[in-house]
């Protein structure tokens, strides 16, 4: 099921890092969206809300590999909604699938109305991230293990996103 | 149990909101120490801490009360170890008791070696909050349901810290 | 050539806006890359990276449509390369290709080195932006001329990438 | 009068740091309270006042200390009214009492509306601060000397709450 | 002595400001400069630095004027030395005249190594601000009265400076 | 027509850094004015403009010298009119002149507004800059190339400029 550049958990050879549930990783931020994060209209900024999906994803990655990550890519993000000044903004991440020295990360964004408790699905992302050693160089990364039917879907889904990826930086 | 000031689920008058439990507004911030968070030395500044911490504390009342809430005390607080940039800052809070229109909210802050996936429980806060109306005057805030063990005795010592308080502002 | 959403400036009936070249709204950004602006390992943080993309987007939006615009998706981005503190980000955008209420602007991101002058493209961004009315509802945008080349192939491009999109949402 | 961890500025050791005044290390701040400090309620935000609070405390401890000082406590505080965007924030802080490696600070916040010159008292705090050596040590403070009836005050009411500290601490 | 713009408070017809002296609105400011007001070698940015005198300067305009105010100019500024991070920053500010809708501030920065207690006097600055009215048009400031010979010498040399200004202006 | 402590390009000695072009050093920021720039009114704070005027000079004087910089002096600045929160800042920089270890940039600052397209020139401002070697002492900087008549107008008052500076520093 997985690539050639993916490693078992199974067939660990030796050195390798030990693969990690999806759930040691998951990770969830809350932001309470102040006037300095918006604009003028008192709406969140795009860019503003792209940095706390980046922190979310940059610390699911962090947790899971235990080692430096920079950002390699984000896939196309739609903002179904505005945030508000004044809202909460929930941010959910967690990995989906690992690769030789990168991983795919998920991050969900809802907004939360505090007054009546309403949550929006207003984004969802895949970020991938790529773990580095001391000297700066890709590193490879602990596989993941996944224990829920929905872990499992994601893990299928991230390698098609993937082939997407390469098709695509390879046009 | 409950002080004259407290109302009783069992005994709401109409028109009161009605009493929410403490999982329904416990809330859990994560945060990537930046080096703008620190000081020279590459510590977390003891005020951005204190950020964090109001904003954790000001989260979990606000999902409480569902009206804005400000700031009225926070009670002693020991930084016990310093957090380090490129640590994350682990913030836990929730509703110990709720009074007339005022209520105890506990904090609790872990750093977190995103390395080794050490954490330490750094910092132990407890804030009081009031909620407020449209007018900005104070509001009557929910009453509070406990349903653990751990719940009912937060709601205990959150009167003794109380009468503290009362005791330490009339001195 | 252009969609049945789309207008042409020929044909353009009374009261709507009339058409701009895309020279008009080009738009270019330079910033030098702060400590504030980076992770602890001096390299600039993704989110702000893209928080640049975002306002050097919104910019030529803004400047085409003359009316407030908000971030409605952004496509794929790669960061090829880490951009360093104490180095210049250049974002250079503008707008590819205007639909109803909706246009696509291009983002290229360049690191220069300011020691040796030496540039990299790191960076390539396509985002959407919807214009608002004063009631904050979409608003009809002034369609985009073609002058060059490039600006033509862009025109073209943007209609794939649209249609991607839509085919991506409706999933 | 002073514990046995202090020392009496008579008595004082070879190699240990002369006693300074009071005096010497008393600060004031001012800070014009922006938007970007600010709640939606246009509102100082009660953490943005406790870093400034951690500023006022730190740049004394610093003065008398003349070593890196990191906070190790903050006593109980009140925030008796609110500071609004627009307004002053006056922040008077002055060293108490010196123990061994630690010393307390007392940081009082005013609140003045430029318009009218009226100055409200609206929070008071005790911190207390540990000085380092090069390698990040607890480093021996130099003691403290009183010169007025007021520095005599603080300085007797310090050793009460450390004792309440210590109480506090080892509960 | 005053120019015909300005008014002497003997003379003060009525509904004019009352005059005001130099004293009540003298300002001082500390700052710890901290990594995030720094460029990538630790230096104190000179724009950072320009945020504080101007900070500095229009606290004291607003306290002297009891009314909003703007930044009109800011006369040759020398950077005579740089300041660290680590480092403290402290601005002086009075006003040294006031026009009829405008007045002078001077500003003094002053680096302070919190180590060794030394002072280096790093910027002077000469700021005009002009008063607001509650439509944001100009507004008549209240005189200033000088009660020291250093206030007496500052008043004379405001006006060779404002002549300078206004020949620089028409220029 | 250089001064003693300039160099002509034709009389380069060896190991001099090669002349450069205004052109090759010229500069154009764009900003996006955000309610966190800004104070309570909604105007651009007169720092945080003085802070990009400072970039936008730095900038140009980093490209031209290849070399870290450090502001030494800003020229008199008038602020002619307020820029509000929703505008564009446009800020225009190129080297002046050059003379041993430091250079004159000029700053022009416009404000656009988006939804007109009108733009207003709001101040103008010179900076000198000096470089520095890697121990951060005063470096040699190349010499500046006039290519154009309003590049060499720009020469000639800048010398202007630089005799009254001196003059100032001297009194």
């Amino acid at each position: 099921m997985a690539g050639k550049k993916e490693r078992s958990a199974a067939a660990l050879p030796e050195g390798f890092p030990p693969a990690r549930p999806v759930s040691a990783s998951r990770t969830e931020l809350v932001e309470f969206v102040l006037p300095q994060d918006a604009n003028a209209l008192g709406t969140a900024l795009g860019g503003r809300v792209m940095h706390f999906v980046d922190m979310a994803g940059a610390i699911a990655a962090l947790r899971h590999c235990r080692a430096p990550v920079v950002t390699a890519s984000i896939d196309h993000v739609d903002f179904r909604s505005p945030i508000q000044v004044g809202e909460l903004m929930i941010l959910k991440s967690s990995v989906n699938r690992t690769f030789h020295t990168s991983l795919e990360v998920g991050v969900k964004v809802f907004s939360e109305n505090p007054l009546t408790g309403e949550r929006r699905h207003t984004t969802s992302a895949y970020l991938t991230f790529v773990a580095l050693d001391e000297a700066r160089r890709p590193k490879v990364v602990p596989a993941i293990t996944c224990q829920t039917a929905a872990d499992r879907r994601r893990y299928r889904q991230a390698l098609t996103r993937r082939k997407a990826r390469l098709a695509h930086r390879n046009r």
